[in-house]
C-alpha cells in the first residue's frame, strides 16, 4: 500500500510522538528532531521513513479510526474510543444503517459512526450550534467519511428528518430532551444511546426514557488503565482518565396493542 | 423491518430475561412465564410482541452485535464487547480489510472482526483445536458471518497462508509466540493486538513485538462498570467483573534502509 | 502469648476457611475438615495448631481488626475495612478522641473507632432501632472494646448529648439530617465523616455541608481488587466488589467573627 | 482546643489551599492572598482565623493524620493515606504493639503506624540510606510522634535486633530479600505487609512468603476516585491515580510439630 499525494498519514517521531498531516509535494513540517519534508513519504510503502535534516527517521503510517479521533480539531470534550467502540457494539451499528446523531460536538463519535455504517449507509448528525457544526464538517471530511454523513443545523427537540432510523445518539447537555424525537425516529427495535458526565443527567435521561416506554435500560462508564510494561518491572501507569461519562442505553419497544 | 421464517431474533420477556433464537414456523419455547410459539413472529415488526400461552408479552428484537457475541454457544472464555470494541477501533478494522486472527476460541471476537470487515473485507481464523474451530464455525454461521470469515486448523507458530494483511489478532496462551508469523504477514503499517489474562503473558509478549521491531506498543485494561439508576436513588453496582484480559497493540514498522 | 480461656481466637483450616470463636475448654467446633476441640488451644502460643479428630491442622491466630470487622454479627450491611481505613485517617481519630458516631448498624466502624480512639478516649454511637443498637453492643462486647463506647437509642435529628467532640461519623439513610447536629457537637477544627451508597445522598449531604459552614468538602469512593499471584501466571481477579459507598468528609470552621 | 506556640497547624485559605506550618511568635507567611502573621493563631480556638495583610481569613486548623502523611518532607515516594489505612487494619496494627518496619523511606506509613501503636507501643524503623532515615526522623519529629519511634540505619537483611514483633512491614526494591528477617522477628499469629509498585516484585515476594510458611497470603491494590459534588452536576473527576503501589499480606505460622 503506497503514500498518495494528499493522503492523510500518522508521522511517528523516533520517540513516539505522532502527527496526523496531509501529504503534499513541498509541504515541510517543523519538529523537535528537525524539519520534514512531507513530499518525501509520496510513493512510501507504508511502515516505511522518511528523514529530517538532522537525518532521524519518521515513521509513516496510515492513521487508524483512533487516530483520527484523538487528532481531530476540537472544540468541544470528544467521545473516546473506549467508550465509542463499546456504543457500535451495544447498538449494533453496522454496514447500510442508518443513524441519528444528536450533538455533533467536533464530530469524534461522527466519524465512528460513520466508518461503521459505511459503504451504504448514512449519518445524519444534528446541531444547533453552526461553528460546532461546521468544524465537525470539516473534520469528516478531512477524514473522507464525508460522503456517509449528512449535517444538519438544528435543535434535536424539534424533531428529527428522519423516520425509521436504525439507532440515536444523544449528546446534548439535556438528553432527556431528545428521547421523545428519538423514539419518534426510531424503527421499532431500533436502539438509542446517551453520553452525559453528570449522574443528574442520567437519571432524568432514564427517566424519560422509560416513560417513552423504552426497554433493556442501562447505564455503565468504561474505565481504561494503561499498563507501563518492561522486563522486570511492569506494573500500571501513575496517572489515569478517572471520567469521561456515563453511557445510557436502551431499545424502542412499539406500542403494546391490546391483547383481544 | 419484518420478521422472516429463519431469523435470528431476540426475545425479550416482561422482565427482561433474553433468549437468542431462530423463529420457526411451528416451534415453541419453554419459559418462566408460559409457552410461546416463536413461528407467531414471523410478519411482526421488529419491538412487536408475541404472547405466551400464560398471555405474557415476549418482545421481538434483532439481536446486536454485542447480543449475538454474548449469547453464542461457548467452549472458552470468551472476547467481551468491552474489549471487542476498542481493539478495533484502535486497530481500525474497517470494511474491506484483510484480518488475520490467531486463537479462533469461540468465535466472539470473530464476529466482530467479520462485522467491521464486511461486505468486502475477510477475516482468517486459526485454531490448532478442532472442536473449537468448529464451534466457532457454528457460531459465526448462525449470526449469517460465514461470508466473511475463512477458518483454518492450524498452528499459529507455523505461519500464516495470508500476506500483507491489514491487522493480526492473537489470542494464544503463549502470544509471543505468534509473533514473528504476525510480523511476516502484516504489510507495512499494519496493527497487531493481543489479549492475555496475565501480566506474565504481556511481559513476554511485548518483549518479543520490540524484537520483532513493532512501534507504538501499548497495553492496556478495560473496566466496565454498571450504574444503577433510580429516581433518588442512584448508584453503582456492588459487584462488577475485576478482570477479563490485558490488551496488548503495536504496529509493524518495515525494516529501516541503511542511510547513505 | 498464650492463648487463654474465653479468648476470641481465629482458626484457619488447611484449606484457609477461617472461624472467629471464643476458646472454652471441652467447646467443640464442627468443619468440613472434621470435629475441633477448642479447649485444645489453650495455653498454646499464637500461630500454633490443634488437630481435627481427622487429623486435620487448623491454625489458632489473635484476630485483627479486620477479621473482627468482617466476621461480627450482621444485621445490616457493614462498613467495609477499605473504608474504614481512610475515614480513621483523614478524621485523624487517635488515643484520646471522643467521637460520636451517628448509626450504629452492626457495630464495625464502632469497632474501627473505638480500637483507634482506646486507650483514652471514647466513641459515643447513636442508633434509634434497638434492634440494631443492641445488635452493636454484643458485637462490641464480644470484640473487647465495651470500654470504649457508649451506645444509645437515639435519633441523630434530636441532637447529641455531646459537645466539643473532635470527629463525628453520619451514617445514616439521609445523612443530611445528621448535619446540624453534628455541627453543633464538633469542636472547631472538628472533623466530619458520612458514608452513602447514593450519589443522590451525597449531593444533599455536601448542600447541607456548605450550608452549616464546613470547609474542605471532599466526596471520594475507594475501589479494592484482588491480585491472584502465581508464579508465571499472576492476574486481577475476575470479580470484584464494584460499590460500598460514597465517603464524604468535611471540617468544621468557626463562625467568622466580622472584620473591625 | 487553643492553639499554643510551636503547634504545628493546617493553614488554610479561602481558596482552600493548605499549608502546615508551626506558629511562632512574630512568624510570617507569604501566600497569593498576602502576607499572614503566624503569631496572630496563638491563643485562637481551632477552627478560627487569622487575616492577611490583604485582610483574606485563613482558618487555622489542627492537622489531621493524612495532613501529616501529605505534606510531610518527601525524599521517596511516599505511601498514600488509602494504602495506610488498609494496612493498619488488615495487620490489626493498634496500641501497645510492637511493629518493625524495614524502609523508612520519608516516614509517612513510619507516621500511621506510630499514631497506631501510641501511647505503649514502638515502630522500630530500618533504612540503609543515612539521608533517608535522617529526613524521615525529622518528618516524625515535627509530627510529634518521635516517642513511639526508633530509627536504625541499616539493611533488613542482616536481621533485625527485634524478636517477638507483632507486625512487619517491608518496604523494599526487593521486598523478598526482607521476608526470611521478618519471619525470624515475627511472633507467631504476626502480620507482614509489603508494598510494591510492579507485579514482578508481587510475584517474588509471594514466593517467598510462601517458602518461609506464612498463610492467609492476599494481594490487593486500592483505588480512589473522587467525586466533584455539586447540585444538579455532580460527577467523578477527570483525572485519578491510577496505581501507587500493590499490597501483600501474610501471616506468620510457627512451624508444625510433627503428629505422634
Amino acid at each position: 500500500m503506497k503514500v498518495k499525494e494528499g493522503a492523510s498519514v500518522l508521522i511517528v517521531s523516533p520517540d513516539e510522538k505522532t502527527y496526523l498531516v496531509k501529504v503534499h509535494s513541498g509541504k515541510g513540517m517543523g519538529t523537535h528532531l528537525g524539519e520534514v519534508n512531507l513530499g518525501d513519504a509520496i510513493g512510501l510503502e507504508y511502515g516505511e521513513r522518511i528523514y529530517s535534516n538532522l537525518r532521524h527517521p519518521f515513521l509513516v503510517l496510515d492513521p487508524t479510526l483512533e487516530d483520527r479521533m484523538m487528532k481531530l480539531k476540537r472544540r468541544t470534550q470528544i467521545i473516546y474510543p473506549k467508550d465509542a467502540g463499546l456504543i457500535l457494539l451495544k447498538c449494533g451499528v453496522t454496514n447500510g444503517m442508518r443513524v441519528v446523531e444528536c450533538g455533533s460536538g467536533s464530530g469524534a463519535l461522527t466519524m465512528a459512526l460513520a466508518n461503521a455504517v459505511a459503504p451504504t449507509g448514512k449519518v445524519y448528525t444534528y446541531d444547533r450550534r453552526e461553528e460546532f457544526s461546521e468544524n465537525a464538517r470539516q473534520n469528516l471530511e478531512n477524514a473522507g467519511y464525508s460522503g456517509y454523513v449528512e449535517f444538519k443545523h438544528r435543535e434535536a427537540q424539534a424533531g428529527f428528518d428522519e423516520e425509521d432510523v436504525d439507532v440515536v445518539i444523544i449528546d446534548l447537555p439535556s438528553p432527556w430532551d431528545g428521547v421523545p424525537a428519538a423514539a419518534h425516529a426510531l424503527r421499532g427495535g431500533g436502539r438509542i444511546a446517551s453520553l452525559s458526565p453528570t449522574y443528574n443527567q442520567v437519571e432524568r435521561c432514564v427517566e424519560r426514557l422509560e416513560q417513552e416506554g423504552f426497554v433493556l435500560i442501562e447505564t455503565i462508564e468504561v474505565l481504561v488503565r494503561t499498563i507501563r510494561v518492561a522486563r522486570g518491572k511492569t506494573r500500571p501507569v501513575d496517572r489515569m482518565v478517572g471520567h469521561t461519562g456515563f453511557l445510557t442505553f436502551g431499545t424502542k419497544a412499539l406500542p403494546e396493542s391490546p391483547l383481544d
